[in-house]
Formats: C-alpha cells, structure tokens, sequence
C-alpha cells in the first residue's frame, strides 16, 4: 500500500495537470503496489505537515511526495515533512556535495559565472534529521528518503523527468523489494450497441464467475458530449495481480471470454480486444 | 474555500489521467474561490465516506466529488456519502423522473426497445436522504446537492462531458454567490539566463515589494529531460485575486515591471508576456 502527496498550488489553480501523479500510480501499480490515496496540497507548511501526519495513520508501506524540493520560498516541502514528524532541519553534507557538484557542471557548461553556495541552493540541502539524500540525475535538488516506523517516505522534485529519473534509480529498487515478484496485469476490450445500465449486472455475474480478477466499466469518450447512456461506446477494464503473466493471461482470457459471452447474448457487440 | 475528491480506482492506477480534477480547480479558481485540497480515492465505501468524513471536519464551504454515480457495482460514491454522513439511501421520486425521462428518449434514439427501471438504473436514482438531485443535460445519472452546516456537498459524474454540464448549469450559480465579484487573475513572463536559485531571491523581493500578487516560478520543459538548473527556462507566474479586471491589471503590470527590472539586472533575458 502506497500513498502520493502532490505539493503545488499550481495543482490546485488548475495551471498545471498532474501527470506526475497519474505517471507515478501507473509505475508503482505495474511494479505489484496498490496505490491507496493522491492528496494534491498548498505550498504552505502547516497544509503539508497536516497531510503527512494523516497519512502516515494509515501507515502506508511508502508515501511518496512530489514537488517543493527547489530553491525558492514556495518550494516547503521539506520544512512540511520536519514538521509534520517533528524533525530539526539542518544542512545534510551528502545533499550539500550534490547540490555542489551540480553547481560545478552549471560552471562548466558556462551557465553561471562562479560556484557560490547561496542560501537559495544551500537550501536545497537542508533535510529533516535522518533524512537520507537521492541523487538526482538531470537537476539539481536531490529527493529524499526518511523511514517512519514502518513507513518509507520518500521526496521527490516536481518538475517530471526529475521526479521519473529519481524514482527509476532509487525508487524503483526499493519497491520491487517490498512487492517481490508480484505484477499488475491488465487488458480492455470494448463493447457497443449496450448500454452501461445493462452491462452492470453481466459485469457483477463475470465477476462473480471470476473471483481474481477486477472488472470496471468505462465510458469511451472520443469526442466530446458522449455520455455513457447516449452514445454507449464502452470500455471494459480487466486487471489482475499475478505472479506470472502465464497466470494473469489464463485468468483474464478465461474471464473476457464469460462477459463477451453474456454481452453478445444481450444484444451488444465486441468490438476489439487490446492488451495495455 | 472548496475540496475536491475524486473517485476511482482508474485514477489509482494509472489508467487515466486527472483530467476533471484539473478543469474543477480552474474552473473554480476563476470564479474567486480557492481550493484548498484534491483528494483521490478508492471505489470502497469505507474509504470514500473516511475522505469526506475528514474534507468535512476542515469546514470547506463546498465539497464537490467527481465519480462514481452510475450505474455499476463499483459506482459507489452515494453509498460512500450516506456512510460518510449517517444518512439513508433511498429512491429519490425527482431523481427518478430524471432518470425515466432519459431512458424515454434513448428509445426514442432506438438505443433501447423498451423503458425498463432495472435495478442498475434504479440505482442511480437511490440518493442519500435530503439530497436534492442535479439534472444531468448530458447523460443519465443525476448529480446531487447536500448541505450538511456550512458545506454545500455536489457529487457529479466521471464522465467529463457530464461532469462539465451539470458544474456549468447547476454549480456555477451557487459559487458565483459565495465567492461575490471577486475573480482570480494571472499573467506569466518567461526568462533564460538565469537560474531558478538565483532569481529565488528575486521573487522574494518582488513579492515584499507587491504584497497584494502571489509569484511562483516553474522550470518550463518544453521536451524531456530539461531541468530547472541545467537549462534555465523558466516561467514565473504572478496571480491576484481582485474585484475588476482593472485593478488585477495594474497590481500585475506593477509587479511584472518590477521582476523583470530585478531580472535583467542579474544578467537574465525576459523573453516574453503572456496572458492567461
């Protein structure tokens, strides 16, 4: 069980769509890890140390947090975390020689004229008390990673290919450990002439005859003013955890196979079958 | 002050992406209001009724979920409401006109043979006590209000178009009330050469200068793999909320002047203005 905390009041005016939030869940889900919640939140400390605090009542396995990392006023989500554990912040050296390594290539490439520890970047080092720094790869501010009883909470910057290059080298190893070999399978087939009102008892049968396996209808909407009952183009979402896709593969042919049955038998149509 | 609580495990898993999360809170933010939290959560009864019982306890003067209101097994969030509140469900008798009214004009479409009120679609007529159902233009299932102390509670549809609909015809109304003649207003200016930890002091001393307008700056990655440090692009946003688009105009004009002087006075390039 997993949980995502988005930090950003860019997230909250409706300027940015959160596509770190859809990319995470998409990555821990495949990797075997159910996400529980996404709490997108201000860039105010109290806001974010509130946040944390009830998420960690629901002792998650990992609670992944994105952006707020950077060197400005409003990035406070590490002051958040200190304060939602009542942790001291303080100048991590490992975080500090990153961040200063960083500086040094910036001076190479002749994007800034000297290495000078400002209190901008230094603060991009500056961690709750036993937080652990992880690298990052294509920018500057470092993620981190803080164990909580049970729980690893873990940092991330906001801006994406940062988020994705910390979670694929850090994160990644972290939760296949915790997942072991268990994966998310998952295929749709979509189905027309039916409305959902009368696919839902087929799919409560199905799903009757095929215990391990979730079944969700979704209304396919291609352009725009379709609506489920109007215009019935509907996708049927099958998934599965398994620990071989030879497993997954039985369980969800065996289960497309009973609804595409009952669906034909009421009039509708299959219309294609897609792995994803 | 307003929430967002979106329901579905789709959006938990990666499968799709919070697109409806995102127009609310724009949509919302320039009608004056602020949202203060997005929350995303499970198709579980318990979980659903858990976020709201907590949304409420925050006293928002609106609650508004998406998700979860037709006609499937997993279409839970009405259930979740009643739970959340200690309400009955029942058949609401307006809901269910509402509901006929749509399956008599898809027979009339020859989507269906007959009207027939089974179970599924009855279902999306079975409100929590004291709700007042919302006409959906779009598709079938309405959309309800519940007003529980101080907070107004509208669950709407996933489906965007339906969604949109009944926020557009029925929601907007109530917002523009509470919120008055206020508006949110933005404008943003892109710079280079410079980087984000060296204009980070900058905003400060714009923001000290013009308390009145909130500035936030974003690395702005037109390709992959471009960061806040490394390829210094970026937008700074500045935003007010205001009572005529006249006085936004002069508090921004005010502030972007002032940055961009601070700007290129450290050696940045101010690249352009742009409305939003």
């Amino acid at each position: 069980m997993l949980e995502i905390i988005c930090v950003g009041n860019e997230l909250l005016i409706g300027k940015t769509l959160n596509t770190n939030a859809h990319w995470l869940a998409k990555h821990v889900t495949s990797l075997g890890l159910t996400v529980r919640r996404i709490t997108v939140t201000r860039d105010e400390v109290d806001e974010i140390a509130s946040v944390l605090r009830e998420a960690l009542k629901r002792k998650p396995r990992f609670i992944i947090t994105t952006g707020g990392l950077g060197p400005t006023f409003d990035d406070k989500t590490l002051e958040g975390i200190a304060r939602g554990l009542n942790l001291k912040l303080h100048v991590n050296q490992k975080a500090l020689d990153m961040v200063k390594e960083k500086y040094e290539s910036y001076l190479k490439q002749g994007h800034i004229d000297r290495v000078e520890l400002t209190p901008a970047r230094v603060k991009m080092a500056t961690l709750p008390e036993r937080a652990e720094p992880l690298p990052n790869g294509v920018g500057t501010a470092p993620g981190i990673l803080l164990r909580v009883d049970t729980t690893s909470i873990i940092a991330l910057p906001g801006v994406p290919p940062e988020m994705e290059a910390i979670f694929e080298e850090s994160v990644v190893p972290l939760i296949r450990k915790e997942a072991g070999k268990s994966g998310f399978f998952e295929r749709s087939i979509y189905t027309d002439r039916i409305m959902e009102s009368t696919l839902a008892p087929l799919i409560d049968q199905a799903m009757r005859d095929n215990p391990r396996v979730y079944i969700k209808s979704h209304v396919y909407t291609e352009g725009t003013q379709q609506s489920s009952e109007g215009k019935p183009h509907i996708e049927v979402h099958f998934s599965t955890v398994a620990h071989t896709s030879k497993n997954a593969s039985k369980r969800l042919d065996k289960a497309i196979a009973s609804l595409s049955k009952l669906i034909e038998d009421h009039g509708g149509r299959v219309k294609a079958a897609q792995d994803s």
